[in-house]
């Protein structure tokens, strides 16, 4: 299903352009759909939206409106994009439960709902608890989409913003070795993180789970065909002093079968001031967040802690995407 | 009851001005209000409103906050208005759902509730869930109120926009015939539309609707009084070729006694290929949306489907206005 | 507890300056922590905001974003402080049910949610349905934090524009006679007032409340100990032409035992046409509002209710503070 997507998608081809109003329409819908030198030039604007936000704001998008339209809330994200656009000048209306509060209620498509909000707003960030809800928006909208997480599917804003913490902590992406632990069977952020990384060089992953939550063969097939190096481990301690980058993600009790493997996987998993020993002293610390037990607090000053930066960073790489498929 | 309101408004005179304040504040709380005149001015505003929001911002409202105080959750209206008062340059508090998140709750009274809003915002948007709210709210405003749409009662913004859309697209609403099809006794777009068709000369309707959904007697007998022909049919087919406009509207089967019921009125109101045909080439479709099936989305590239346009023309509609109360 | 929580903030030092990012950090937490310097300064500024709120808008804080943040509803206050960012030149991301809506549900900590909004906001106003939570988000926070409400404990901007009213409608502080009327036990608008009062000369407070919901003896200590005088009472009526000031709040149905006595209080704190006569032509009437039926909406129009100039007083006060803590 996974290369299926990617199929229809390079087919639809509905992310770099559409013909309707004669002009380009630029959708941001999965991670799958950058190259290495779309994520290149992202970095370096992130980097230039870091320097507008600390010094105060752009007039850049100053005519233009940006609807986050949430059917399921993430205050978190919404605060993200909406600090971005105001930062470039823009203005936002929004709606934190479109779900219950709209005309879904009455039975509406989400085709008709698009089809009116891009009259009212210049661009669309779309949350929605269906998988494929941002390409079929995409399909019909005459504004660009942003998806913000489309149920079990897609939240390609969150992986840029990965890959970015990793350029920007590590200095590089080409040649390093990282850790994605806990549970990387439902986790989308793991998923399309390890998709991003192929498009780098001398990549080497390790996928740290208890075996209930492995990572599912549709990505390995697809590591293994581009050539990425990498291993399945249920031990976080041995893999801690070889990487440069470990990604930690929430273990989810509700995901577990038996309350005891539950305590076991969570057991392993957690970082604190007993094990953070074991990483390199150049090393850093990821989690997307929230986080619960998996990271204790003891150790958020460690210098190689970055889970706050990586959502600061969240700021810049929406702003900067803001800019690309507005102007 | 509804000339009764009719007279209740004119003798309480709160519509125009008002002396609180010393100064004249402006309403809008429902369609009987506007005169042809008012009517007329407000098109050319709202053409203006297109250009300008095409073109980008105005800052004639930069000063003014609009607050949308939404008793019952509704996006669609909450974004137009919201929208349009951002490409006037002015500013936006909100909330999406004030009867579960407000005072409310505590017992506090309506009255109360727009006395102390009015000290926070210059105009306040409000959808309430009970018939008579937002004038009652204008008795005792010191800022302009906007009906966004007060329970089975009024929402004159929506009936503004669609005699606009009439305007636009035909190039005149003297002299045309129009159908209005569906749920007639409870849909209060149609009734208002009847209504505010008769400031107009040599107009024609059709009332098209299942008899369990006929247009009420109120509205018949002020078509009487103002010499508007009309006619009562249940066969959407027959009127097709006669008018310039159909109007569509949801059947909404929570209505219906019986289901056979609803399944044959479904099956009347339904336009798509098959009977878009017996439309003239120079008549519009409009719909207030949301829509469920009483349209296909087949026939949305058709140029006489005019909701999509009708819905963006409710930006324009608000954005003149803001300007009429706010200046 | 009182004096422990002032003890713990006087050796806690949140509240003036942080050294995080090397520079001060203003936080507003609770009542006790103003001096009377503070209050008088902040009342110039209050006055200067007037200005600016009638001519139209200032540029003052035209760079700066305003999270509100608001865990348990309160649409009044979350306006008014949105409203004076705006007349700032602010910009304003907001939640209104970030307890529904937001990480908290996942089992995020609040530090851990601070922490994440404190890079895409330069102010985080935050509501809370536990006690101490803006202290203790005041502890981890890089931006100013302004305690909008938490729980059972403080709401500072409440007692602040209270004194403020105060202030501008008899023109001092010093040797006023005020009531305090109602649930005294459980109110934290009257708890905080009086507190606030001991840091002015010759006051004189007058309890008025049934016995289920007198004031509780930490604040009549303090008193006693600050040598503010005051008296207990039961009877309105006859404290009414001694006072300056009457604060009027609710008598909340459900916190009485019996329906008799709830009846009986209820009688006894009402003021209508019956009763306003016996207070002096100068003296105000006060009220944080919502109000049920403890005042009568007959006497608004009297020169002497206040209340609703209190509600436009909170406007002011927020546009004050907010230039405080980030310019």
């Amino acid at each position: 299903m996974f290369f299926a997507l990617i199929k229809f998608i390079k087919n639809a081809n509905i992310f770099y352009f559409s013909m309707k109003r004669k002009r380009r329409i630029k959708h941001i819908i999965q991670s799958q759909q950058f190259s290495r030198d779309f994520l290149e030039s992202l970095f370096k604007e992130a980097d230039k939206m870091r320097k507008i936000a600390r010094r105060g704001r752009s007039n850049l998008l100053k005519n233009k409106v940006m609807a986050t339209t949430f059917y399921e809330p993430s205050t978190r994200t919404r605060f993200s994009f909406e600090s971005a656009m105001i930062k470039l000048g823009g203005h936002v209306i929004t709606t934190e439960n479109a779900r219950e509060f709209s005309s879904v209620a009455k039975g509406e498509t989400l085709n008709d709902t698009i089809k009116v909000m891009d009259k009212y707003a210049d661009v669309i960030v779309l949350r929605h608890f269906q998988e494929g809800a941002a390409s079929a928006a995409a399909a019909v909208s005459n504004v660009p989409i942003i998806n913000a997480g489309d149920g079990p599917g897609h939240h390609p804003t969150q992986s840029l913003l990965d890959i970015y913490t990793i350029k920007r902590e590590l200095g590089k992406i080409d040649r390093i070795t990282i850790a994605m632990v806990g549970d990387l069977k439902h986790g989308r952020t793991v998923r399309s993180l390890a998709y991003l990384l192929t498009k780098f060089h001398n990549i080497r992953i390790y996928f740290v789970a208890p075996k209930v939550c492995k990572m599912k063969k549709d990505i390995l097939d697809y590591l293994n065909k581009k050539g990425v190096h990498y291993e399945e481990t249920e031990d976080l301690n041995k893999v801690l002093p070889l990487v440069d980058c470990v990604y930690m993600t929430r273990v989810q009790k509700e995901r577990f079968k038996s309350k005891d493997d539950y305590n076991k996987a969570k057991g392993f998993y957690r970082l604190d001031k007993n094990n953070i020993g074991l990483l390199k002293s150049n090393s850093i610390i990821m989690h997307p967040l929230p986080r619960i037990d998996e990271i204790s607090p003891d150790i958020d000053q460690d210098p190689r802690s970055a889970y706050f930066r990586q959502a600061e960073n969240g700021l810049y790489i929406r702003m900067a995407l803001l800019k690309k498929v507005l102007t």
